[in-house]
């Protein structure tokens, strides 16, 4: 079995070995700090008894399974902590497609490059659906799509690598859409805390046993590497995804369980605000310098990123490496995420060196 | 796809649920210190730059992989660091079965049940080889067993739950049956601190294309909730299973990597002699009371776990939950390990009331 591993890694391994100063603008890592209370967390937890430093329960940490469950409005019981929005994404395709109803998994153009690494992976096949120049995803093209095959639909909104926040109208309608061919909405919503728009709606605003909502605190408290996340299945599905979570990485880790528990219930609702304040300061910086060097720019209402496009530079990965060497600036080949963006590059807004990368660029196609 | 969740978070239940109180010997959670370094770097890493809570290297710190390298002999560029042993012998089993070399798993009997739920759920089938009356697993029943449709041999040495410890010999053989086979040995050496016998020997012993040694810091550091674990495979057989844990996990938790690798660096091997020695007390202490109880049981050669067989009481798990209710110890049925020890109960010897458990169950059984 051959399955495709996400370029990602490659891009900054290259842009690290690289001869000259570069601003990393590959990855969706977050640079600003990450909640007081959750360093204060950890460090408590290093003094901790021997038997906190054991398994919990294969589910999670039942105080955090259960302020997950009240702030998203389920029942703890619904609830698996994941090893990231990674294991919870894995968990929730393998749901759908070992139902027996269907094996392809429908995905947007362009896709955030994991979703189908995960389906062939699973042993899926993939059939993509086009969005529209801004990102978003018209339900009836998903409704064209859709046929008796169809295991699972799988969408990410405030969208990597869009930018797009989907309306209240499209996850309800995607949720309907699921439903009629019992299918399963997969809801990746990692960037909720990002939705610069005012206009993100989840997929659990449908009750419905038709669709899985897939999160973690990568994002919002800029722990990515922490590998805390969650998944929120319809009763009818969380017992087998249990099972395979057990059966894949017995438990998610212990310690940065107990420091986000801590970060949940003590951080201010500011310390979100400040970081989507400076993320909006960012955006439009960059966007700034954009216009200055004439490309061309999907302008994000919601996550980490910038797609742009500059003449006769297609998105390649041999273009971005010498934009790396050229330059001095790392982005992503749009071409990583799907026919559709091959002529763009996605710059990720998450460095504290964004007026210094858009200058750059400024000046090598201004 | 059903796949049978493993008994042990049921008993465990069972037994925080009593109404009386219960010494727990169910589950393999040391109960003694971890190394005075984890905890350091735990709290070290609390304070550390933002950058160092976002995303490690999928395949694991690079430090830690070098290190883990050196010990064993091997390049680093064939270490994954896992989230645990438990999704080590996830990607080993898995990168077994992809090969198109066979879909039948040979396991032992008595088994650790994850080994048979991790084989249904990646679609293997299973075969079971029985071992001695001592736990040893004797190559020519292996070798009767084996064939074209083996994609894999999984054991586990010192083994988990009858305190076995393969010689050199059984190592060096399950190897060949395997190159003779094109299958994969999978050995889980997770208990490789816990040898009390002096013979235990390692696949790794063997150079060999046709086999995968799993392992974790979660029994030797006494950590197991911070699942930090590894496998090491040929070269020949990495990339793939690199690619399965980016897509499954993204990456193992960072600072649990951070600390085990602290933990690595500076805890001298006093402390592993001692929690050796601990055992060893404990293994006499139970086993003495074994005796007085008129119970047939299996001494530990390695592991943590006593197999014990009470006149007409069978390894049920009925018996099991009338044991935590009239005699205030929980152990795990027998019949959860296999066919072969369905009339035996296992205790594990990680409570500092070995003592104590070892009177009730003289009291209640004598």
């Amino acid at each position: 079995m051959e399955y495709e591993t996400p370029l990602f890694f490659h891009v900054m391994q290259y842009a690290d070995r690289a001869d000259r100063d570069v601003v990393d603008m590959v990855s969706g890592n977050p640079d600003w700090e990450p909640p007081e209370a959750l360093r204060e967390g950890l460090r408590d937890y290093a003094s901790l008894e021997p038997d906190r430093f054991q398994y919990g329960p294969s589910e999670g940490l039942l105080e955090l399974r259960e302020e997950i469950a009240a702030r998203r409005g389920v029942d703890a019981e619904q609830v698996i902590v994941t090893n990231g929005a990674g294991e919870a994404n894995y968990l929730a395709m393998a749901r759908a497609l070992e139902r027996d109803s269907g094996d392809e998994i429908l995905l947007t153009d362009p896709v955030y490059p994991y979703y189908p690494g995960k389906t062939t992976m699973l042993g899926g096949t993939q059939r993509f659906v086009a969005t529209d120049e801004t990102g978003q995803l018209d339900p009836a093209d998903v409704r064209d799509a859709a046929s008796e095959e169809t295991a699972a639909i799988v969408v990410n909104s405030p969208n990597n690598p869009t930018g797009a926040v989907y309306p209240a109208e499209t996850m309800e309608a995607l949720v309907e859409i699921a439903e009629a061919y019992d299918a399963i909405l997969v809801s990746d919503e990692v960037y909720d805390h990002y939705d610069l728009s005012g206009e993100f709606a989840s997929a659990l605003e449908s009750d419905s046993a038709h669709r899985i909502v897939t999160n973690a605190f990568s994002k919002s408290m800029a722990i990515t590497g922490f590998r805390v996340g969650y998944a929120i299945f319809p009763p009818e599905l969380v017992e087998n995804a249990k099972s395979r979570h057990m059966l894949v990485n017995v438990a998610t880790t212990r310690p940065p369980q107990y420091a986000v528990l801590r970060a949940l219930r003590e951080t201010p609702p500011e310390y979100y605000e400040e970081n989507r304040a400076l993320l909006r300061e960012r955006v439009d910086t960059f966007t700034d310098a954009l216009d200055a060097a004439g490309a061309e720019y999907t302008t994000p209402r919601g996550s980490f990123y910038v797609m742009a496009r500059f003449e006769d530079y297609p998105g390649t990965l041999e273009n971005v490496e010498r934009l790396i060497d050229e330059a001095g600036v790392a982005g992503m080949p749009g071409e990583a995420f799907g026919d559709s963006r091959s002529a763009w590059l996605r710059f990720a807004l998450v460095t504290p060196r964004v007026e210094e990368a858009a200058e750059r660029l400024a000046t090598y196609f201004g």
